[in-house]
């Protein structure tokens, strides 16, 4: 089994980032839980690999394809099997004109992943954001634009 | 055209959830829109008559039909053309024990509806919360469960 | 005891803003009470008018005199003794920039304030916030300016 | 320099909390920054180490000496000169009944600090909750009863 690294962990998102199911598998269990922070449409468990994969691909799409993650360190404990990953998001809804501002159209947070390892691969993740970047991701992912008016997701 | 009572208010409530779309017409523009509040999945601007009406509808869905409202008082201004309706609101999500007193589950808040009538219809209306409801509201909206769960809607 | 109408309803508000208390006691029982909503600082039930009109004076003064309301309507019901009055609701905090479009520094809100009347004056009143706006008064009212630093009130 | 481990990381804490500054400097820099996630009345960074302690000791005041954390796991990255500390945390407000279960009076969340260690101290520290406990931390640290009376901290 390889040694948790920080190395480890990035090639563990490559692989998840890839498309390339049997790769991911490498690193993710299939039965690998993820929580999303907060209480919007996509937030608590999303069970198993094909599910946390169909978040992402979520992600991607309500971005319009703009959603950027910025690394800014990684840490392990590789007794206990833990790793954490801090980064900062960027992201503008698809729909929405690319200048926007609101926190409804753009989302500028910082925040982490905890990633509880066995056997080496991920069976559980959690989020969670630094500052008041809980409510804004609350009011990203809602349905809700800046005039009110609904974008179902 | 009827003027504006808090009669009338009550009777175009019978008419919407008489399930009697021809009835409710009577007394709601084909054409209304109502702000649902908060930033939940069900949160913002539902544009139409029937979209209004698929919206009360998943309010009893989901709430596996506990979904009450205490009327409190009826307040009318003919001249302008407003009417507000204040209620206490109770529901349990339809999943969750009936005992449960968890935000996730459990539903106790007192609000209200500002309606506004054009030629003796509603054409417009919105909901607001006392207190701290719409925090509230946006936690029993949302697909997450006390234990992080979710059961999507 | 006057009748209660939509213009009694705006010469209380004018008597509490005079900041002459006998004046404002014509209309305000001393023993009101005011429900602020979300939960922010200012949130819950102010008790007594020395109480609310205190936080009448601290929303000004954590404007720096910006806070404007615009008043949309006025509602009675003179048989049970309640007036809701809608208003737009403005204030930019007063150490933000004046061009500030952070929910942290700028407040643009629609909400009403629900009064209940007995032998003539208001004993209890209560307001709500329309949209996402109880969202915003929360960010708008919390100590944290958009680079999360502090400015305690 | 003392090179960044684990258990440096759980001595830091140790001297934070004894009460003793000239120990607690021994870990914390004078000029530390600490970053409280949320909105709530003590949300933002708090600047300096006595204001760090004074925030800390307003937890276990308003908390009625109940708040307690239990360590999970602690991860460090001596090259990039991290530590991350994760906590199961809980607090019942100290005017509060010891049973209640309303996330106004009682609060249990898992969340972590990240802190960043410059010349073997810490000199920046930021908080982060999983799941919707930011939401919960809101609703904890505000003024706001259950009842909606409020408890000024």
């Amino acid at each position: 089994m390889s040694e948790l690294t920080a190395a480890r962990v990035y090639e563990a998102y490559d692989a998840l980032m890839s498309g390339d199911l049997a790769k991911a598998e490498q690193y993710w269990d299939p039965a690998v839980r993820f929580l999303t922070p907060g209480h919007h449409p996509y937030a608590g468990w999303h069970e198993g690999l094909e599910a946390f994969v169909a978040f992402i691909n979520k992600v991607h799409e309500v971005s319009g394809g703009t959603f950027a993650m910025d690394p800014v360190t990684v840490l392990v404990n590789d007794v206990d099997g833990y790793s954490v990953d801090v980064n900062r998001t960027y992201a503008t809804r698809g729909h929405a004109s690319s200048d926007s501002t609101s926190p409804f159209d753009r989302l500028e947070i910082e925040g982490l992943h905890l990633l509880k390892w066995e056997n080496g691969r991920v069976v559980e993740g959690r989020g969670a954001i630094f500052g008041d970047g809980t409510t804004a991701f609350n009011m990203w992912w809602s349905p809700v634009n800046p005039d009110g008016t609904r974008t179902v997701v």
